[in-house]
């Protein structure tokens, strides 16, 4: 919630998360959270000039897309567990719904899709480092390219649970980072 | 086409994927379907009860969708030259925005989500034999899975699409299926 934000933020956050996850995004409307909040439409308008404006909003505040950058000392280790966590955003019962929605609607609404790219960008950004301590102990490749592990193994589970309609379990997560890791070849 | 559908459906299928790339998925309506096309609205809600039968009909008879099966005596080259054609159908002027709107359509409409999941797991059936002959030539390690390779490839250029507006150059086709075939481990 920015500093400057309305009192009441946390409230029409909570708003628009449930009627997303409710309706849909084509469901979500600012009518729709000013009558679930109980906050002024006009209000509202104030401060998120667009529906996409309060939804990227409601998604930073609330803490749906959080990211445990973890540190096991194992590159594997390291990336199931990072992995694990894309899996319980994709399918968790508070998160599913929600990212799946914006996921979607993000195809063809520009500003959602920026929203989308940056917080891409910013996972990216945090995952390195993940990546730089596994070089550090000699168990990557020199030439092994961060951004194209995690586009891999994000984007596999990603079209599992949206193309797919499938609800990975949790040992397909290490499949999928041991073929990553060591590749199909003989 | 059905062989029992009305004559004019490649008019309204046509028109159909005309509106979805102008206007997006909620921008398609069965009124500007028959506007467009000519044909009148009753007739077509004869043939497809919704918009997204009619949209799945227009999808699988445009051959939009269409898959050419490699063998070209090597995995790599194989897995290659699927993965560029996903990429092509993925970014292609044609098929791009139309793909993207159905994908991102299909999240919160469960008769398209039927289609999308009827897609990838008719494209899989026909990929498999691309690993069957590998696995034949000694190229494949004996434990290795065919959707776990294609969704991690398949996924690795949605992600980057979709999820992060990129545009994938061919060249990253290569550095994918590398990464997929030998790991990222030394």
């Amino acid at each position: 919630m920015p500093a400057s934000g309305p009192r009441r933020a946390q409230d029409v956050y909570a708003a628009t998360l449930a009627l997303l996850t409710e309706h849909g995004y084509d469901g979500l409307t600012i009518e729709g959270v000013a009558a679930r909040s109980g906050v002024n439409k006009t209000t509202i308008y104030r401060w998120w000039p667009s529906k996409d404006a309060l939804l990227g909003a409601a998604l930073t505040d609330a803490g749906l897309l959080e990211l445990t950058v973890p540190d096991t000392g194992s590159l594997r280790e390291d990336l199931c567990a990072l992995v694990e966590q894309i899996l319980r955003l994709l399918t968790g019962r508070a998160t599913g719904t929600v990212v799946t929605a914006v996921l979607g609607a993000a195809t063809h609404r520009p500003e959602l899709a920026g929203f989308t790219r940056a917080f891409f960008a910013d996972r990216l950004r945090r995952e390195r480092i993940v990546f730089e301590r596994a070089a550090g102990r000699g168990e990557l490749r020199p030439d092994a390219d961060p951004k194209l592990v995690m586009d891999l193994l994000a984007g596999a589970l990603w079209l599992r649970v949206l193309g797919r309609g499938e609800t990975p379990r949790k040992a397909s997560v290490r499949e999928l980072v041991d073929t990553v890791l060591t590749g199909v070849t003989p």
